[in-house]
């Protein structure tokens, strides 16, 4: 059994990072803030025993080196930043656990077949760049140089820049890159962010599937005019336009009954009180565990806003930042999760995850799981966002029987 | 007639005056660029021979003493600051055409019986602080030193302070206030910022009333949370909320055939792009000719409002700004133009302001008036602003006229 009171001091600890006055926290990607928890998970992989190092994207790495040094590798691990304001457990939890999963089979003289590795991911929620999973995308190959140079953050820093900053070089991605035969799988711990499992009154479930996220870009251009004197009929407003498109997002979604569209981000030009708004640009993130409905509640929202703009005599350009498809969770890593659930007496309950992680990333890699934990009220991405310590202990539990499952 | 090329001259240099690299002009009240603006008035009041003072407000007099010094005023100008990204000729013709008009009769060796004073308003557009017409407020004696304390700029620095740091003392606003005695009448040339002039193929028209903006904050609290996690049916998305609220403004108001809407402004939090909006302020500026029309969509807008916010959930919170009543134009004022319009030449249209005007302020203290030049396609507060050399210089024709008639 893992240590219980080891595993929050330290949850505990890591949340005085970037913390907010509001009390939520901001870690965003190649910051001081991200950079003094990657120091602290440091602390907390050497006191694990694990032999520590730091990728060609950032991704930091605490290997328990196994019997065999040969055989392919077992993942495991989250992220450590954070959305803008978010909250203490979204990432935190996953890399935490895993520490203290291996920590608890060192105290307990565990040496498996294959080596284990702990990973704190770069950047998965994207907060920063609008461009999420880059340590798993770097892990994966699937991370191009562009990428680093085409996206930015608020105040224009690419990608690269931030990269080079922190010391890294963006042009030596490359040697992040895993090869399929060197790993084995990968396993997740992270909370749940929906209700299920409160509804269910359960701490732990074993996740079948990840929803991939689309995102998207509307940009809107009519014609900025005085607010005064442009009569309602004259007027190309590619505010009302956009409000518009977003009820016919909210619209969409609802429909299907799975499907979840967000619009998170809206700025307007110029901006004056008395001034109608020329040009409009917001985000759209829009997910489902079935690409088909997902796709075609994208196919009705295109249609519909390019009418909308045409009648309004407005020019509208929708671009995409990323197109992931769901990825089902390896039944190997179910199975492992599931009887490490049954181990511990616990029910099992099998769920879908509405959140994108970082295991979409390498499931072409190696077969991919996930374990969740109970999330209070359903909440996350907020201060709120909360999951008891009985829960975290628990989870890390169900984590440490199935890394030993899939390791042995 | 006055000198049409001096006129331009003077149009073009100021227009230099706080142009941004779009070709738009931004000059903030209290900001650099209306300093330097009003220094160049102050030379181009000096070469017409009027005697220069700056009020406790910051508005700037030049005044040709009249015959009789203690006869009342005769009172005429426009302002030179500008809303972000603006035009050229919205407030500065008004000014350069009054020191123009005053130079022509210095040049002419008129003198009348009464004073003229060119008066360059403060702040009239509110794009700074969002609260306009602050200069005439000043004059009219409805300025109140909260209103100082309780308005900021973007980087929340208060109306007192951004005073304070321009050279006037806040707490002598009082010092500016003028008295129904000492004036006679005010008349404000300025660019009609609609197409009614074009369609008639005229130069310039007579102003009838000025349309009463109200200005309001939606404040919209709803649950931010995580966008791939919280199904469509239990979000308290604040953004879809507003969204439906625009698109209510922009039915009632066009329902009117004369009322304007315009959501100029809006503001989501926490803004990431996988996070449901949990908060959403926007401003809205309503006007018509009509009180009773304008205030007849208020309440259907504000009612509807409440409606949706209940339903979904949401706390809604509206503001007033500012709510000024439409304001009729002088017959005095509008009969001297005319005369003007026919003794020049001109066929006579009269028209509504659907724009709001510094003499809305002062028309408790005296009779009012406008005139309007030509907008090409009608088009104002955007780098596309433009009327022609020979329109300027037939309404400032037209100014000089009325100006004879309302001082001999």
């Amino acid at each position: 059994m893992i240590n219980q009171e080891r595993l929050w001091h330290r949850i505990m600890a890591l949340s005085k990072i970037g913390r907010q006055p509001s009390g939520g926290i901001t870690r965003l990607s190649f910051s001081t803030e991200e950079r003094q928890a990657k120091d602290l998970i440091i602390s907390y992989m050497k006191e694990a025993g694990l032999s520590v190092r730091e990728d060609a994207v950032g991704n930091l790495i605490g290997k328990k080196t196994g019997k065999n040094p040969e055989a392919p590798i077992v993942l495991t691990g989250s992220h450590v930043d954070s959305v803008y304001n978010g909250g203490n457990f979204d990432g935190p939890l996953g890399v935490i656990a895993a520490v203290e999963a291996l920590q608890t089979m060192a105290e307990q003289e565990i040496v498996l077949e294959h080596s284990i590795e702990v990973v704190a991911f770069t950047d998965e929620e994207g907060a920063r760049f609008s461009f999420g999973m880059m340590g798993s995308r770097g892990m994966a190959g699937t991370l191009k140089i562009e990428d680093l140079h085409n996206n930015t953050d608020v105040d224009g820093i690419t990608i690269a820049e931030a990269m080079g900053k922190a010391g890294f070089n963006p042009d030596k991605i490359g040697q992040a890159v895993r090869h399929k035969d060197e790993l084995k799988a990968y396993v997740e711990l992270h909370i749940e962010q929906g209700k299920l499992l409160e509804n269910a009154d359960l701490s732990v479930g074993v996740v079948t599937g990840i929803a991939g996220p689309l995102w998207k870009k509307f940009i809107i251009e009519g014609e900025a005019g005085h607010a005064g004197t442009t009569p309602m009929t004259l007027r190309h407003d590619a505010l009302t336009a956009a409000a518009q498109i977003i009820q016919i997002i909210e619209t969409e979604a609802a429909q299907t009954g799975s499907t979840v569209g967000t619009v998170g981000q809206l700025q307007l030009t110029p901006g004056g009180i008395n001034i109608i708004p020329g040009r409009v640009e917001f985000t759209l993130d829009l997910r489902d565990i079935d690409e088909t409905v997902r796709d075609r509640v994208e196919q009705a929202i295109t249609s519909k806003s390019h009418q909308i703009c045409e009648e309004r005599q407005l020019t509208l350009t929708i671009e995409e930042f990323q197109r992931i498809p769901p990825v089902a969770c390896s039944p190997i890593v179910q199975d492992a999760a599931k009887k490490a659930c049954e181990k511990l007496g616990f029910g099992i309950l099998t769920l879908p995850s509405g959140a994108g992680h970082d295991g979409m990333q390498l499931a072409e890699l190696c077969d991919i799981g996930m374990i969740f934990a109970r999330s209070k009220d359903g909440i996350s991405h907020t201060p709120a966002e909360w999951s008891s310590k009985e829960d975290c202990a628990n989870a890390t539990n169900v984590l440490y029987h199935t890394l030993i499952q899939l390791a042995e």
